[in-house]
């Protein structure tokens, strides 16, 4: 197994890191690898937004529901779906491109783009011995973010990226079985397969929670996932995507 | 710089690879990694088709308009959307989920996480000296895709991912200039400043492109990205996409 492959299997989500900022040269490198990343067509359909301004981090911390690692890290990156530079292209060249960027299609490459820069950037990160989280959180309010950000139209953040020296350190968490997530030439649908697979993938869970939490904890993924997707969580986020100039025909 | 970054900013797509398959070891290192890629609310909500049935990989490389490379190469990966498993849950946990894996937040979930693990999957390879080639192609038909990789409902093929070893090299293309990419604190939307940085990128790539090909070709990014969008590609996405129940409220 050489050094990559190492780093990638290697990955947690750290949640605490120390008081020292990234240099400029680090974050250089960073951004740099999350551009070497393929994209659909040579669109680059993204941007990044660095925030250093501690006003600004305190309140994308408030907005992702108090998580104190949006604040307090080495540095925190925002990655957002961009279509906007493009719309300023289509006025230069006189283009009529506007029914394209409304389009599912290019919602769709702007967000698998900006995925591919960021786990880019994640593993560079993580390659020079930092940590990352991705936060989910920020799309808690949109609107607030793009507020802060001063993000214009067709322009959505997707998440936050915090980056970081550890302060402490966290366990891997255990993935789906191999079998359940890769299937060879056909999709593996059978009801009774699946459901044996992840009854074994919810004890795995089940004693991984358990051991970790001193049998505080012993939630199952399967009860987990249930839960969480009862919850009707940021259903604003078709009206919010729209309005932004996404995904509209 | 590390082997890691090193890999990272060495990337470029590879479109002719030797007859070699992958072995299986190599196969299971990759969706090892990608299996390993950040999750949000640990989700994983993909699953990787990988296709080895030469009929199956010669109709794909149709479908995405004639690409050889889709047929020819180590393995191909199709990488999909994947609720249909947290559909299942929802009933044997008697839970009701659909609201949320209908919203247009968990489309974007799925998307993200299905990217973030392919581009763990891309390094990873390009770490053991393979190449890769992303495949956004199979979007031309995905009705067709989907019936070819037999895929049940709520989930959907974003990209291939060709995967081998390289026959040919081919030159890393040249990024957008980082400061257009990356802003600190807010979005720089200054439209004159934007302009006079693309211009500047403009001329980048036209000489890149008159070097590369003998000055047969010169074409700006600017002009490239004004044509690929006036031609309204995969308009039937956003009816695809709500009839395989995602992105739907």
């Amino acid at each position: 197994m050489n050094q990559t492959i190492e780093t990638i299997l290697n990955h947690r989500s750290i949640r605490s890191f120390k008081n020292e900022p990234l240099t400029d040269e680090q974050i250089h490198t960073i951004v740099q690898s999350a551009q070497a990343a393929s994209t659909s067509s040579y669109i680059q359909a993204y941007t990044i937004i660095g925030v250093k301004d501690p006003a600004k981090k305190k309140k994308l911390a408030e907005l992702a529901g108090g998580q104190s690692y949006v604040e307090e890290n080495g540095h925190f990156f925002v990655f957002c779906a961009d279509l906007y530079r493009h719309e300023n292209i289509g006025k230069w060249e006189d283009a009529d491109v506007i029914s394209s960027l409304e389009s599912t299609e290019k919602f769709m490459v702007a967000m698998i783009d900006a995925s591919l820069a960021a786990q880019n950037a994640s593993i560079a990160a993580e390659s020079m011995g930092m940590g990352i989280c991705y936060i989910g959180g920020i799309r808690n309010d949109l609107e607030a973010v793009s507020e802060v950000l001063q993000l214009p139209h067709r322009v959505i953040p997707l998440f936050g990226l915090a980056v970081g020296h550890p302060a402490a350190d966290s366990s891997v968490k255990p993935r789906l079985p191999l079998n359940a997530v890769y299937h060879e030439d056909a999709y593996m649908s059978d009801e009774a397969g699946m459901k044996a697979e992840l009854d074994r993938y919810d004890e795995t869970i089940s004693s991984y929670y358990h051991e970790r939490t001193g049998g505080k904890r012993s939630d199952r993924w399967t009860e987990q996932m249930a839960k969480m997707l009862s919850g009707k969580k940021r259903m604003y986020m078709k009206e919010f995507v729209e309005k932004r100039g996404f995904d509209k025909r």
